[in-house]
């Protein structure tokens, strides 16, 4: 569907109108409610996985036709198991306890106010999201359980596919006597869509933008609301002179090789200078081994032929892929500063039996993430015991790390008075 | 100071580079050292309170020679008492608790992970100030008991006084050996050093506006970093059906008249129809007699001659000042339909005996703080038992309601290991 640009601004603004009044009903259902449409939902995704595999097969042709990459159309792809996945997380998130109505603290003042800081619904929450279509049912249903209404725009390539599947969540609110509008895909795939969104401070609270740098920045420049920023994972591994050598390969490995495509995957190696001349050619040559590419620093490229010299570029770059930056530093003090330069405030771990160490990085990294002895690979709200997240929040305001259930509320304080006034 | 728009860029990226390195030390310091530096600051206070006044009385001539208005004369005007009170404000903020450092929530993991979220600093705060120069100590007190550096930009009219103030904090940082530049003042007046200081997302967490809704309005819209914005406060009393009626009287009178010109006075009465043969006449006779101008709906103007129709404006309009709008309801459920659409999600209250009704309007109503039986005055983070605060935040995200210490911080995530990667 094309749209004048006017015509996009009204359709925009009827979206944005109908989030926040089936906001204020959303806020206040019952956790029973919520549930209900969640397992709904999660029921009419597997009776209609035909119609929404037909629509993926729509947008698969068009993808093709476009010439997308392989890795692009991997994430476009619906199968039989994706679908199951799909609704399997629907049913998991309503099996997660409810954070609306949860009472945080509450204490009695003198004059005797009882005060209590009470978890509420956020509102409305904005997703702009790229190929993957489950992330429609993924973040959809975050939402719904956490008492927020969403709007939220898919990429052009996966409209049908992501079409289809919130009529599955619409259907779901409307056989829990819940309105449809909680939940909203917007219709067209003109940009210009993304830009009012991203405006309408009257009717979105929060934007959350999942995808690649170009997108990221796209919202960072554009947003006039506030966002739940999921920068990228410039994540390090650091080894410690004091680190035994075992449980550094192991942890080094499956840091950067488990999966490579992941925010949490460790992008630059830091090898303690101490424990060069045994720890270094182990750890690189695990990494080759392994078919990952090792670029280096002086040091590191002559531990074997393979290692091809980094570039300055390489220490703030997010490989995503089978690659990994490796140089040596002299101790914990030069690994914290080079990673408090360098890193994206993700996600950072130091391995070492040293314990004085251990918690100077966990003290002095800046990092949403830090770890001691174990992979930053770890870095995901279902590894966190949160049960699902919309994401991993790398700024420092609100929400940082995993972003589940708690992270999508906020809070509001519930006075209760016997005619108290204010003196003086 | 009068500078070339290159020069103000490369002051404030200097002032930006020493709030940041400053920053990775202040987040550090011990709770000792930050409240020695606090207490050295007070002091210091008191020891130049003849320099302070001297800064002051040049500032109040440059104010006069202007024409500035009585109230923001007052404003600006320091004497021995305001000095006294900004010396002890910093001596209660050492008082308090530093939540730097307190674990907020800790588990362990199936696979033997250990999982603490614990508090840290949000790093660098800018503060965007107009006439009161106490807001000086105020501010930085708070940011510097929480681990922030801050970089503060006063309003023109008060850069002396501001000035004479901030070299008192400098001096009790120094005297504990922690950087001055943990709190700076921009030294330049221009506005361009604002339009600057709103786009350093490098250096700079949070902003931090206080003041009139001119400041408010441009700094939201100039802004690339995260505000914690304080906007007006459209605060509500609703008197409901049930209400008791001398309760009623004390509660209004005081919501309305107690302080006019802070946030948390009340702009607007509802009234129950129900109860309007009753209660209406006293209630709004008790603020007549008090000096308050009363506008009224066609209900409302009937009960007394000295009351003036209300136009559509007085609905939605923050007088800070003897000023009230009032109307009459149909019962809690419009009561709360007319806040949640009219008022500005800051502070409301119900005044009834039917605890049902009383907790459909906490629950309901949109606001950061929702009050029963108690007045809208208590909107402060001193009566909220917090101590002190920067201000009261009406937007959703991070802090809502009274912003103290704990709101100042941000949290991240220590996980210790035992050599565990992540299977799969």
């Amino acid at each position: 569907m094309e749209a004048s640009s006017s015509d996009i601004q009204a359709l925009m603004e009827g979206i944005g109108q109908k989030a926040r009044a089936a906001s204020r009903l959303l806020s206040l259902a019952s956790s029973e409610a919520k549930n209900k449409a969640l397992l709904q939902a999660a029921g009419t995704i597997r009776k209609r996985s035909a119609v929404i595999l037909a629509a993926n097969a729509l947008d698969m042709a068009g993808a093709r036709a476009k010439g997308l990459s392989r890795a692009l159309l991997d994430r476009l792809l619906l199968d039989e198991k994706r679908i199951e996945a799909m609704a399997k997380g629907l049913e998991d998130v309503a099996a997660l306890p409810d954070p609306v109505g949860r009472i945080m603290t509450e204490w009695e003042r003198p004059n005797g106010l009882r005060i209590e800081r009470v978890r509420v619904p956020l509102g409305v929450i904005g997703i702009i999201y790229e190929s993957r279509p489950n992330v429609t049912a993924d973040a959809g249903g975050l939402c719904l359980k956490s008492g927020n209404t969403a709007i939220l725009r898919g990429g052009s390539e996966s409209i049908n596919s992501s079409s289809a599947i919130m009529d599955c969540l619409q259907e779901g609110l409307r056989q829990t006597g819940l309105p449809s509008e909680c939940l909203q895909m917007i219709p067209v795939t003109d940009r210009a869509a993304v830009g009012v969104l991203l405006t309408m401070t009257k009717y979105i609270d929060v934007i959350v933008p999942r995808g690649g740098r170009s997108l990221i920045e796209r919202v960072i420049a554009d947003s006039r609301i506030p966002l739940f920023l999921h920068l990228e994972g410039l994540c390090h591994t650091y080894v410690d002179g004091a680190a035994d050598l075992e449980m550094a390969r192991k942890i080094v490995l499956n840091a950067k090789m488990r999966r490579t495509g992941i925010c949490g995957a460790t992008e630059t190696l830091l090898v303690d200078r101490a424990c060069a001349a045994t720890h270094l050619a182990p750890l690189i040559r695990d990494l080759l081994d392994a078919g990952c590419e090792v670029r280096g620093d002086q040091d590191v490229v002559r531990v074997d032929s393979r290692v091809v010299p980094a570039t300055d570029a390489d220490w703030t770059t997010e490989y995503l892929d089978a690659i990994i930056s490796a140089r040596l530093v002299d101790g914990v003090d030069e690994a914290i500063a080079f990673i408090n330069d360098h890193g994206s405030a993700h996600t950072d771990s130091i391995v070492t039996d040293d314990a004085a160490r251990a918690e100077k990085f966990l003290a002095e990294v800046n990092s949403a993430i830090v770890l001691h002895n174990a992979s930053t690979q770890f870095a995901d709200g279902g590894e966190f015991g949160m049960g699902a997240e919309i994401g991993i929040a790398t700024g420092k305001l609100h929400a940082r790390g995993p972003v589940g259930l708690e992270e999508l509320t906020t809070y509001k304080y519930r006075i209760r008075g016997s005619g108290q006034v204010r003196p003086g």
